[in-house]
């Protein structure tokens, strides 16, 4: 049996019936916009206002949220350790807890950022999933979210809360915002905002979903594709000084930035192995070779 | 013997004779503008354009930047450790080294930020030396550095890299800029900027220093002054989220923010211990029990 107590949540159960949301934030310890935004959702949410029923998680991962980190004293990362394990590891029970919620819920969102060390571009995202109908739910979730950048990306990818919503058959989107040491406002109301036009999206509110323009709509079915970590890592352990910014666009060979050594005496310039747009920078200046740097989201991977 | 290797650092000399200036950036592993400025400095120091000789280190405490932390694998803090010992652990044994080098220079600048947690407002500041004459040339140096804040306090903090320089006679200073976990370009700018203003008030370039407004200059002799953590800690551990911004000024009993639990249904308000103005906040949101939350600056301690 779990040792651990259950999953701190909030309840909000509306006045009409209707399907069951989940909201996740804080699989990861140091993601704090998201935790920010289920608290001020908990504030907002009326029951006399929406129908059906939402369960909110500001802080998933708490040992991970009280070491200040990613992920928790055993060093699983919770968003590669689903569906889990009652007897496991503290990561194991819980991802295994996250799992029995996600089989009991009808939707999830699971919200992230881009952590302590780095900044990521707006986006949300889902698996493409081999039920059409499903597919099309996770489409309307991600594009009524209302940030720029929407992307489908492959189904089999494994241990993360959207595995265990696709093995449940739960509609789900992810969506990832900013970053750093610090707790930024705009991401959070808009986070707040994104979940709020997800519920009129699926029917649990009466407010019209607003019109917002998507910058990049994107489907990537390839092996591996949407696993932010695999592209433009670093060659060299050192001090990273980012040349290019979130949303540019690059092309495959050029600088996305160099890394040097302490007195500045050698120098690595990093070049982009792949042609899109830049959703995700590593900012935290110290990187050890072979960590990530850049996330490039390919716009015409079928030229690849 | 100290199994360390020697510190890394570029000695620049100047084509006319005249005073050693030695600038220390990274005393704290996660403080990376002072690292990029004295690599900038590096690029910029041409030995035709000054008189004596400058010691750079970027990068003074290597164990505690590859572990992108304040601190190496000891937990010793080094800015508290100095003097250190040669046979010590290894920030003992880092200390040592740097306090050799500090009593080989004529004159020190160490640079500092609030690290990953935090942000701190541009200043420089110094000790209240019991010698007349080593207090002005602080003092001028300090001035020439060109932050609003111009702070001085006591000379009875121990550990430091100022405290080493103390009792070596050796006029020093230290300055601190912004935090995160990124490097901000412009705080390196400004600090590879001010490292040349110093080295023109001490007559080791031929160039005028600016005319910069210093918004606020204070000399506290109380004890403990100029110890940052000191005051305004956390009550409770918890998700911390400032009220106030940096430079803003308040009065003791106002509120500086509020510290919530998981859920947002437990609010701790915490209230200004002190009247002044706002040099530092704690960014990172997530807390523990006596952490330091915000550092004040008294602008008139005379009344307390």
């Amino acid at each position: 049996m779990s040792s651990l107590p259950p999953i701190e949540s909030t309840v909000i159960t509306g006045q009409q019936p209707g399907p069951h949301l989940l909201i996740l934030g804080g699989v990861h310890g140091d993601e704090y916009e998201p935790m920010a935004a289920i608290r001020k959702l908990i504030t907002l949410l009326k029951p006399a206002e929406f129908s059906g029923k939402v369960t909110l998680v500001p802080v998933l991962n708490q040992p991970a949220y009280e070491r200040c980190q990613r992920c928790g004293p055993d060093d699983l990362d919770l968003a590669r350790t689903f569906p889990g394990a009652p007897d496991g590891s503290i990561t194991e029970q819980i991802a295994h807890q996250a799992t029995q919620l996600i089989q009991s819920a009808d939707y999830l969102i699971d919200l992230h950022t881009g952590g302590v060390i780095s900044d990521l571009a707006p986006f949300s995202g889902y698996c493409l999933h081999s039920d059409p109908a499903i597919l099309e739910t996770q489409r309307t979730m991600a594009r009524a979210f209302g940030l720029p950048v929407v992307w489908g990306t492959t189904a089999t990818l494994e241990g993360r809360s959207l595995s265990a919503a696709r093995d449940a058959n739960v509609p789900a989107i992810y969506a990832e915002w900013g970053g750093g040491s610090q707790c930024n406002a705009t991401a959070v109301s808009g986070y707040a905002a994104g979940c709020l036009h997800v519920m009129s999206a699926l029917g649990m509110r009466n407010e019209p979903v607003p019109e917002q323009p998507i910058q990049y709509e994107i489907e990537d079915n390839r092996d591996q594709s949407g696993h932010l970590q695999l592209h433009n890592s670093a060659p060299v352990s050192g001090f990273f000084e980012p040349a290019i910014q979130l949303m540019d666009t690059v092309q495959a060979g050029d600088t996305l930035g160099t890394i040097c050594s302490p007195l500045g005496d050698e120098i690595t310039s990093i070049k982009a192995s792949q042609t899109g747009v830049v959703l995700g920078i590593r900012t935290l200046p110290y990187v050890k070779q072979n960590e990530w740097l850049v996330v490039i989201l390919e716009t015409d991977h079928s030229a690849s």
